[in-house]
């Protein structure tokens, strides 16, 4: 597939160049709208618009949709109020929603001012919902039937409107003052005797979701139920809308790239890296940096505090950096799979002491491994291969009893503290590996300095 | 909806009590397959069978496709042969092999001597496809028209033949010797006249993939192209399957998680956490953790290198674990962005030297930032505040300078060890945090010295 692409690619820039515009106009509407889209983000500006307007208009609606919105905006920038509307009439309300989120002021001016009343007018209806809810992410375009119809009038009902809904394979059942009361599917239908009633064949367990619920439940219940559409519905029941799967797999990706940017102390940002700047990625990550330096003034005032007794001992400064690193890898292990396992419903706040449990029992075993290795190692390689005459048994020993303890400690909070944070209604992500590695940072140089004064009486 | 199924949940308990089977079983049948299952699998497992009997047999059969493998392994030993049978004979064949592949051997083999020897076959033929590529991920139930028949014809063929199959949705317009050559919805035969004839309207551009493609180019490839489903074909361009979007989106969720594993120096497992064993756990994570212990000996190695020179600066000791922090989760911020981005094929690697370039920029104005907060912070706080009377403007300036060039070489490694390992064919993730970690902490600690050196003449 890659390979096609490229091939596609050059021949395009040929044609182009040899201004072959018939031909383009052929191969352009053999292909598909994303690759179009993808190729066009590649092209070079002045030939993105030539390219644009051989495409037929639903194509080109189609097209715009996939591209990036530095090149939607390019695009609008360049087109006549007529080029704009005919790419305006032919766009769903929700993608259009889409756009305009990201476009500045004057240009949805511009947009509005294209838009025929109607669209207009649902437009206006689904930018009033709040970023991130189902609302914002729905679109209006569904096939309703009604309770009474035969499946004949309801498959002649889809034949007739079909055209213009974002999915006609799953079909809502509305009854009075548009209350949502069932759903079928184009299966059933064709599977179903003409004559006979919607009422009777209809699903009438419907889950659906209502304006406001978070988009991550939509998708959560999509992905779970394998459902290809979900409707959405008002505070009184009435069906608003539906989220199709396409959608939900997009706020998927959003909010796992949200979690993983948390875990990694980023900012969030919808963006992709590319067209991220510099100044908003420093933004993205200055603040965090700030945060988690400032906070280590703490292992830096027990290192110093404890600075007079290391002078004698002063080998022992030499394993700091493993052991903080070592309890650093050991917590975010834990903190990072409660995390996903938090995020994809596996668990939840309830199982917290299993967690814990489970937790202690794997980090005892991987302290005392980690432990046991430790001291062998240091003995072996930096004892006797290194020739270091500081290295003691009593060093090795309290350098291993450390990390046994540290990653006790680490795995501990690693788990815990991401369970804690979602019953406070905090996103678990936040409180991963970096904001446990400064505590667990301060706990494991407090136990080295205590075990190191016990053990060698420094 | 949480709460709703909660209440369902305490009804089905009470049921169960007072043996009210006809009113259970009249309740389940109106319930969504994936809700019984959760229902089930937090149920008792003396009450789990009684449960999945009243189940009718379609409905029984999806349960159980729903089901977490434990619960499944539990139902099948308790089976009777004919009970066994009947839900082998609703598993679509795709859904067989995901449950074969997770049972032992024993409980394998009761089920393929249950299938019939039509199912039996589709079994073993998928079973050969070896893990994570399309053929073992795909579905040999789907709809195929011939390109010579009408649209009449072909409404009358799904009508007859579409209730088996995974998605009746997209049809697939096969020629001789099963070549597809094209492809076409039924909303275009819905919305077509019925004596079209089906060459005329299917799209004959089709995207497809191979059966030894990886299952993650299946499912970016139907993320990017909003894909219902996509046809798999083999060596010959023969049609021998289809990928739904319900698998392709399993397929997406499971390698995220192993991304984020991994980044976490985390062994992957494919099963979800609360189902791993103690000892696979430690599996999972152990040897990670070793392996970056022991190379942190070289950090160690360093520092005691310079044993003596500290000794008249130790205060130079207690800021160590500050820089290899900050160093640490810049460089995480970096590598843990690329590699997202990677996976989300916003950049590739051809980009490498566009996104060093950003990296830098980024990391320059980052590092001067936190440089000077620093500096400031070390005179004020540890200094003035906490009186430390070895804090001097030359250490200040030493610390400051070092975090600037960690901050800097840790941006730049983390960006573009994961871009090397993609070209390398290797995990652009197992790049991630902890190793780059591993390097950075070694660069900071020769910088330190370094700087040290030249500046306070130690």
């Amino acid at each position: 597939m890659e390979r096609n692409y490229v091939t596609v690619d050059v021949t395009i820039g040929k044609l182009l160049d040899e201004k072959k515009y018939k031909t383009l106009k052929d191969i352009l509407s053999t292909m598909n709208a994303y690759d179009i889209a993808m190729l066009l983000e590649d092209m070079h500006d002045s030939k993105i618009q030539l390219l644009f307007r051989m495409l037929p208009k639903e194509l080109a609606a189609d097209v715009f949709v996939e591209m990036d919105e530095d090149t939607q905006e390019f695009l609008i920038k360049g087109f006549s109020d007529a080029e704009l509307k005919d790419v305006v009439d032919e766009l769903s309300a929700d993608d259009a929603v889409d756009i305009i989120e990201e476009m500045p002021a004057n240009v949805v001016k511009r947009i509005l001012r294209q838009a025929d009343p109607e669209t207009r007018k649902q437009i206006n209806e689904l930018l009033k919902y709040p970023d991130d809810c189902a609302g914002s992410i729905m679109t209006t375009e569904f096939v309703s039937l009604r309770p009474d119809m035969t499946v004949e009038e309801a498959i002649k009902r889809i034949r007739r409107t079909g055209v213009d809904k974002e999915t006609i394979y799953t079909c809502y059942v509305v009854g009075k003052d548009s209350k949502l009361i069932g759903i079928t599917t184009i299966k059933d239908l064709l599977l179903s005797e003409e004559d006979e009633v919607i009422s009777s064949l209809m699903e009438t367990n419907v889950i659906s979701v209502g304006t406001l619920d978070d988009q991550e439940l939509v998708a959560q219940t999509i992905k779970n139920y394998d459902f290809l559409a979900l409707p959405v519905v008002d505070t009184e029941g009435r069906l608003v809308g539906i989220v199709t799967v396409d959608d939900a797999v997009d706020v998927m990706i959003e909010e796992t790239t949200e979690d993983i940017q948390k875990m990694a102390a980023i900012g969030s940002s919808d963006k992709p890296y590319p067209k991220v700047g510099i100044f908003e990625t420093l933004w993205q990550r200055v603040p965090w940096l700030l945060l988690l330096m400032i906070s280590s003034t703490f292992t830096g005032i027990i290192i110093a505090g404890y600075e007079e007794r290391l002078a004698g001992s002063l080998i022992l400064t030499a394993f700091i950096p493993m052991l903080m690193g070592t309890g650093g890898n050991a917590g975010s292990q834990s903190s990072v799979t409660v995390i996903r396992s938090l995020s994809l419903e596996e668990i939840e706040f309830k199982d917290i002491l299993w967690v814990i449990f489970k937790e202690c029992r794997v980090s005892i075993l991987a302290g005392i491994i980690l432990g046991v290795v430790n001291f062998g190692k240091i003995l072996l390689v930096d004892g006797w291969m290194l020739q270091n005459e500081e290295i003691t048994a009593g060093i090795a020993l309290v350098v291993s009893l450390t990390l046994v303890v540290t990653i006790i400690v680490a795995k501990i909070i690693g788990c815990s503290l991401p369970m804690i944070a979602k019953t406070m209604k905090l996103d678990p992500a936040v409180m991963a590996s970096p904001f446990i590695t400064t505590i667990v940072d301060v706990v494991s140089l407090l136990v080295y300095f205590w075990i190191a004064s016990s053990i060698l009486n420094i």
